[in-house]
């Protein structure tokens, strides 16, 4: 089959043929992909970033945000059938280590992630496990959800915990309104009754925020803690959510927030510097947030299915590999990039 | 091997011999058995009592109580290593539903019950998954836990889950001192600052539930709602976790609790029956148990590990299993008799 | 002033003239009756249903849904002023026992219910304390927000609580889409995404459930059950609340719910009568549900203002009052009757 | 009355005669001071560190750790009487605000806090209100738990925040084994059956946590971090309470924390300062901790009654208040020093 592969780091990415994968075990499912998505981590594999963490050899195929139809099932596999519609979560995990056993699969201590460190779907297939894909409603397609299976999976994690304690009346700011800020803001339109301010330095990202659900929008200009003070009476947001951090996101964002109120972490790139007394006479929280679980996935594309959450994508072939990066790199995709076999 | 087996209900059971059990796929487990609980569910077997519900073909082998060494696993096992000590949880989970997703595998949609529906473990030999073992402390002897494999955790289930709200200066009524309730105890002290009043008909069984971490006993001799509204300044338990659930033990526990209280069900027999209006004005829950998940047999062996949950047994060869469950009809049974192959 | 009172059982209530009440006490609150919902409970006081449980002592005041202008406050009061637009919590609570210091005030060891056991709202003025008063947003009337006071209050508290543990995907019924149960589909709605089910005799409230948000309507002709368990993969819903509790609805409900499922309780007349075998098997709970707490009220003010819940009124002069009880007897009310002073 | 009081920064306390304090409003409750406990926080106070914070004007009473007799209330007050013997909760709240309707007083917005910014217990009599007295039980004596009303609450609040997500087999590190330190791993003990792993730089103080109930004792002299590890197979613990938070200890007990861990701040000083990369790939959350609230104080006296929670104290009358003073100063205090008036 045709894939692109990483052949060497500081080089371009290269379409080649391959053995397509076979079910070798009795939990593998082999997914046709039907649209697989481009991310700024892809760029950064080939810049060598992960070549270490990952322990990779090369050439291998990337690809970490994945949609098919199922084109083949392990013995054991009962909760997909060949020709299913399937979103395929990023990480394969064990299923019998103490924090697989409690539905929080993203902390299996033995997993493993296609696309990072094992072959991913920059391909015609790719092979998964049965705990990895879950069905997708009729009305979706493959190559408009694929996105959503990594970047929209933790926009949705760190939204949907926030949720779950923000009541009627109460504020949550979202920090940065690009890609998985607005998947958040249209799961927290979907699952609370919140105040949902957005603050971001693009005007256009922020219009474009308030045009799917967001109550408020604020220009990140200088005044914008004293903007989230003045929508909250001066005591700031219950919630904080931070898609940045980086670029003084997290010295603003902490200004922003009420007392004993959570700031969700999910952005990164600067570190998180608060004094100790600040953090106890206003007894606030900070929350880590990685990609969602299995069950997440499962919940999103619920959304995705009513119509909730949307996304907007560009579509190229596979062949077009190149310039699907390179439209990337140069700030030109709006949405997503979705490479389409 | 030796295994003993219903060759016909209402017919007495019949220790026969076998072919072991072998692993056949990825995530088989064959445990050597070293003990079995011998369970009232057991005579209700040979009574017919599941016939229809099992569906399962005799001869088959019983015993879903059970305890011992790895001695065989499967191609994909990494949760176990043969020779591991292990307790094994009492159902077959099929890891891919969506309870079994969320942590919730008590409610798998495709599950086995080893012992009811399958062969289980009054045998020398049991087949088993990945999914159902649980390494046990070095401390531990397989025949010593046996029995809270599956009585146990449903009772450290309730416990455990009644727990989560229980503050100091709670009360927690405990109906029934017998074999759960002798658990629920110790689990509640474990876990609580809650004060433990224990309920029951039997003098003695409220004295050895004193012994073992009760802060007061009661003997239902009539005037224990009374007596539990005297100990709670009239006005009930924050909780009552019923393990009887016949002769009228619900109708008396749903008196002794207090406006907004949980009243766990766990012992069953007689129906809750309640004026919806009761309910409303008083705000009270009803909450149901089953047997408890992987997680709970998990934390309940920890436990175990502490000598905060002990349990007494009386041991038998597995050839002597007449005599076994003779002495359990016959009420000759302290604690938990236990076969030993 | 004038005031409708009882001034006897199984007689008409008759407008008199009565000294306003004035502040006495530093948390006291006065409040001018902007609208005073008309209910049931009105015509059931009259027909001595609460003469004992309530001890009142004749003539007095009714009315328990009330919402208004703030005319004068005591010398402590800091949460609203003199001209504050309020809804009236329907208790008067003491701040000081376990419950209401845990935010629990509904379960206040030492309330007071004006309109029921002290004088109500059918009046020009009603005097409440601070701890019962919310401050409503400008956009919203005090006679249009009367009726939420109670009903909607309850309403709110069921369907909040509920949402707590609905996901997307998961599947909520609601029997019964009278006054509560439109409240309460309008709350579900507006606090999850999962899919709301409404079951009711009347073909006409099934079409307007489905006008303001239910996702599935169903007649309850005989085949509810069915229809149900058809729309759930036979598994039955995660959710159910009950705002009818009577006429069989228990009965029917118990058998839409899926395994580990919550049943709650608002509706009351007949029993929950359940065998216990099923609750445990199934491992499903009943949950009991009174009114709101305040917090629960000030959130549903919130809602109201964001324009996610209202409710049909049908006005009247106070001095109506005969005339909004009759039509009320009569079933000639839409929504709920509003007395205006 | 004798009173001791700020008379000038950078000057001693003085003792002089003040009129003692009256009941002028309905919820005051004078209470007859047992005992007030000497906290480090007084010595800053004399040193001007709250001067501008307070904003409070010289001379006054200060004394923030109070416990007594009831000796007069308010006509409103009905949770306590004369005579009683209670422990003061160290804020005045107002019990209106959004906060203390939820329960959570501590973020009172309105809230007095009497020996910091208003009168406070190095006296005979101090004037409260009836939302800050808990009764105590018979059997305690105000001058030996005088000293839980502020320090121990702190470290209740977090310790039971903590527990809450505690399961059986999870572990706790517990950073100072000071006095709050001291409370802390008793109310772990009391609430869950988590093992304690006490870290601290002075021996001594290692010790004495393991004689009150820690399961580890380890001496940070450098390999501490490396040894909580090696309990943890190399994973960290679920939990750490920090109740130092300067020299470090923040730097390495999140090293100790395991993915997916709660970091608990309850000592302060230096800067939580780690970068949001490790804070999202490991998924980790730092909760901040204030003083506990009035149902926090009132379960925490629950346990005291029980014998879970001991606090050693030395007791100086009153006009020795310079020796207390001094001898704190001095590290010559073993556990807290306690006024007795």
């Amino acid at each position: 089959m045709k894939a692109v592969q990483v052949v060497g780091y500081h080089q371009n990415l290269e379409m080649t043929d391959v053995p397509a994968p076979e079910v070798t075990g009795p939990f593998d499912v082999i997914v046709r992909i039907g649209g697989a998505g481009v991310c700024r981590t892809d760029i950064h594999i080939l810049e060598g970033q992960w070549a270490e963490k990952s322990g990779v050899t090369l050439p291998y195929t990337i690809g970490h945000e994945n949609a098919g139809w199922v084109h083949a099932v392990g013995s054991a596999v009962t909760n997909v059938s060949e020709g299913d519609k399937v979103i395929v979560h990023p990480l394969v995990t064990c299923g019998l280590c103490r924090a697989c056993r409690a539905g929080d699969d993203v902390h299996c201590e033995q997993s493993r992630f296609p696309g990072i460190d094992t072959a991913g779907g920059y391909a015609e297939y790719l092979k998964t496990s049965a705990r990895s894909v879950v069905r997708i409603d009729d009305s979706l397609e493959p190559s408009d959800v694929a996105a959503l299976a990594d970047a929209g999976l933790t926009a949705y994690h760190a939204a949907a915990k926030a949720a779950r304690r923000l009541r009627p009346g109460h504020r949550c700011v979202v920090i940065g309104a690009g890609g998985l800020g607005h998947i958040g803001v249209q799961v927290l339109r979907a699952l609370t009754a919140a105040e949902i301010v957005v603050v971001d330095r693009n005007p256009d990202a922020v219009k474009l925020a308030s045009d799917i659900g967001a109550h408020h929008g604020i220009v990140a200009d200088g005044g914008h803690v004293d903007a989230v003070l003045d929508l909250t009476d001066g005591k700031g947001a219950e919630t904080v959510i931070d898609f940045v951090g980086e670029g003084g996101a997290t010295h603003d964002g902490v200004r922003m927030l009420r007392r004993a109120g959570d700031y969700h972490v999910v952005g990164y790139g600067e570190n998180i510097d608060v004094p100790t007394i600040d953090i106890i006479s206003t007894e606030i929280n900070f929350i880590g947030n990685l990609v969602g679980s299995y069950t997440d996935l499962s919940e999103l594309m619920v959304l995705a299915a009513q119509g909730h959450v949307r996304l907007h994508t560009e579509k190229y072939a596979l062949g077009d590999f190149q310039t699907a990066l390179d439209d990337l790199s140069a700030g030109r995709v709006r949405g997503r990039a979705i490479l389409i076999p």
